[in-house]
């Protein structure tokens, strides 16, 4: 199989909140189906306390890693993962919490959006400020103040990406800290302890990721090189009953190496499954077919997690495909730079036609970001880069993920999913009532 | 008079939020006197709805401008100064919204701390967004969600301080903007068309501010022509009953010049009258023997504002000289720089010794910032230079000082302000029970 014919031009979407550049300010719609009732206008103070979409008394924290599927509409599934620190509802999208912190947001603002779940970055915390620094302080949980369920990454996907001097072989990888210079040793042995002492609820494991197009020979190479170190890394993992440690499909674009790893992974009886390797710049289409070629392979009774994705778009597209959760940076990272997803359709705050509209971004919204202040306001605080921007523009966009996410649930639930989806994608594309689509 | 001698390495505090280098982390120990029952530990967003301390029911907005003293102990007062959009206890300290907005705090976590009254920067907002948008907009209240008080100031301090190119004439100042070197003229009636437009309910006057040390004759011409624009304010203001024009003493640092400036100023009988040009590097001494010099002047039923003070230390000496209001940009800037005040001293999150400490800043203190987060999270964020350390720790200061100023207000009406300042000032030089003074 040769190299795929890669769209130019298409932005990648990272795993980093830091350090990749934001992606392009192309059309890109949203539109609320009304699946839920429409949320009163409340205060900044009273949307720090209220959930947007209150727990079920049914689905409680248990003292073991589980996952139980609630309903299924085509491949897509409603459900719950529950463990002891808490239940994350699925399909589920997890805030990005690089350095112990969702940028910009106090960890009970994350929380009443109704994130149940947020992403550590295992990279950046073992260099700053140290796993063992944070163990010693009682865990990533306590330290950050997030006391629901965390997710950690292996650090795999940041030591190829950030860091400096890497080599890689069998046993690790090598690899200098972007931020001083020190010297590490990455091994799958090494990753799996970095996120105990973390007291990560879900551990990664190291894989290699390999960037896109490349050829189907490094593709291979690099699939199975993560199956070894999968294995490396159940044993090193051992066993916990209330946290999970997932496998992580490989192989590239290449559908018969994707339908290998998930099967051999599968093969290994672990809690959950993610697939990797993508989001890093292939288009949509690429991504999919991954996704509905390893979906087969990979057990029914398992969460699945769709690694560092994505746009609104890629998040519907893949829940319909079977994917049950989700990181991205990019409404995070977004928000910092002004840019916006709303039902209507994405905006960039900057824009200089928002400098004298008094309109707030949307007044159905339950977020007081999106409702109390004026575009104009906003505008002028992305241009004058006043934190106060780049906290409320976060809030806007977190708020929006998991108000898509709480649809997305409710559809399944309710055996709509293709209704729900054609309705979202309508809105987006037709944008504002009295404005032209954005 | 010849110029004083100055203290060598004395930082200074000025007003603006942004271009300044922050003050140096010399000792600056604090501590809470105790007057008020220990506050409850509270969450987050319950912090943004709980006032530190509740409004009197016997003090309400009224529609003209007012001030009353409700007791006096020496030359200290506290009071009330009313007016259509709410009441301001005094003595007050009022955060720096410098752009329209507090840097990283929420307009309703600002108004929860205590703050009855926020300043807005007239240069910065007539450069960015403009004062006509604003007008347009419906006005720098609405504009910034913050429907209390607002106090303006001239611009006069920003345009010597900021811009370039200044040319001072006696019909006013021509500048160019320090953002995209447009050029502008500021009058004295553009001065107050301009805090007209954004709707302050207290107005300043424009002036001219020196440098100091200076020669006095330098100090006597500015002074006369911020007289004469005292003037044409006052003129161009007309009559608002609802909203006051206040004057600024000027005279640098010689007593018999600061004596004829507010004896003039107080016979233009205007509601309130700043001293100005103080807090510009000079030491502490010769700031408050200018206050003392022209408090016999200043009229005792008039509201009277320290212009860029200060350190707490700043404000209990000028609080117990008859000062009643007060602005500053340390407790913003020092915070987003990782310097805070508590009650036991001043305190670098910078430094390495906070690195695992397991401590909240203080157990004590009503404010989540202080008491939900652990030392060694805050030191992390400071060196990762996330934007929540920033949030985080402008909060802790804010909190800090808003709390001094309920405290000093009840002192002064329970008649025992002297021991609460020595009892304020013991704690600062003990520091932390258990741990060396700060």
């Amino acid at each position: 199989m040769k190299v795929p014919a890669w769209i130019p031009g298409l932005p990648a979407v990272a795993r980093d909140d830091d350090l990749i550049g934001i992606p392009g300010d192309d059309a890109w719609p949203i539109r609320r189906a009304g699946l839920f009732p429409k949320p009163a206008r409340c205060s900044t103070s009273q949307a720090m306390t209220v959930q947007s979409q209150p727990m079920q008394p049914d689905i409680a924290a248990t003292p073991e890693f589980t996952f139980k599927v609630a309903a299924r509409d085509g491949a897509a599934r409603t459900g719950a993962i529950s463990m002891p620190r808490g239940v994350i509802r699925t399909p589920a999208f997890m805030p990005v919490g690089t350095a112990a912190t969702v940028k910009g947001m106090y960890p009970e603002q994350v929380r009443a959006l109704g994130a149940d779940v947020v992403l550590g970055n295992t990279y950046h915390l073992m260099l700053r400020p140290g796993a063992e620094r944070i163990a010693r302080l009682g865990g990533l949980h306590k330290f950050m103040n997030w006391p629901h369920p965390i997710l950690t990454d292996s650090g795999g996907f940041q030591v190829m990406s950030l860091s400096q001097l890497r080599k890689l072989t069998e046993e690790g990888v090598t690899f200098q800290s972007h931020i001083d210079g020190s010297k590490h040793v990455m091994t799958p042995e090494r990753s799996v302890e970095i996120q105990n002492l973390l007291g990560s609820d879900i551990v990664m494991q190291l894989d290699e990721c390999v960037a896109l197009p490349c050829e189907d020979k490094v593709a291979e190479k690099a699939m199975r090189l993560s199956l070894r170190w999968a294995e490396r890394c159940k044993t090193a993992f051992g066993t916990h009953p209330g946290r999970a440690l997932f496998g992580i499909v490989q192989g590239g674009a290449v559908p018969s190496l994707r339908v290998e790893s998930a099967r051999e992974l599968a093969a290994m009886d672990l809690k959950g499954y993610a697939v990797g390797g993508l989001a890093v710049g292939e288009p949509q289409e690429v991504m999919l077919a991954m996704i509905e070629a390893v979906e087969p392979h990979l057990p029914q009774e398992k969460p699945r997690y769709l690694m560092g994705v994505g746009t609104p778009d890629d998040i519907v597209e893949a829940v319909s495909r079977g994917i049950d959760m989700f990181d991205c940076v990019m409404p995070t990272r977004a928000g910092r730079h002004g840019q916006i997803f709303t039902r209507f359709g994405r905006m960039n705050l900057k824009n200089a036609k928002h400098a004298e509209d008094p309109r707030p971004i949307d007044e159905q919204s339950a977020c007081p970001a999106a409702n109390g202040w004026s575009r104009s306001y906003l505008h002028h605080l992305v241009k004058a880069e006043e934190m106060l921007g780049k906290m409320l523009l976060t809030w806007v966009n977190l708020a929006y993920y998991q108000e898509l996410m709480a649809d997305l649930r409710g559809a399944i639930a309710a055996g709509r999913l293709a209704d729900f989806i054609a309705e979202t994608k309508e809105g987006w594309a037709r944008g504002e009532p009295g404005s032209s689509p954005a």
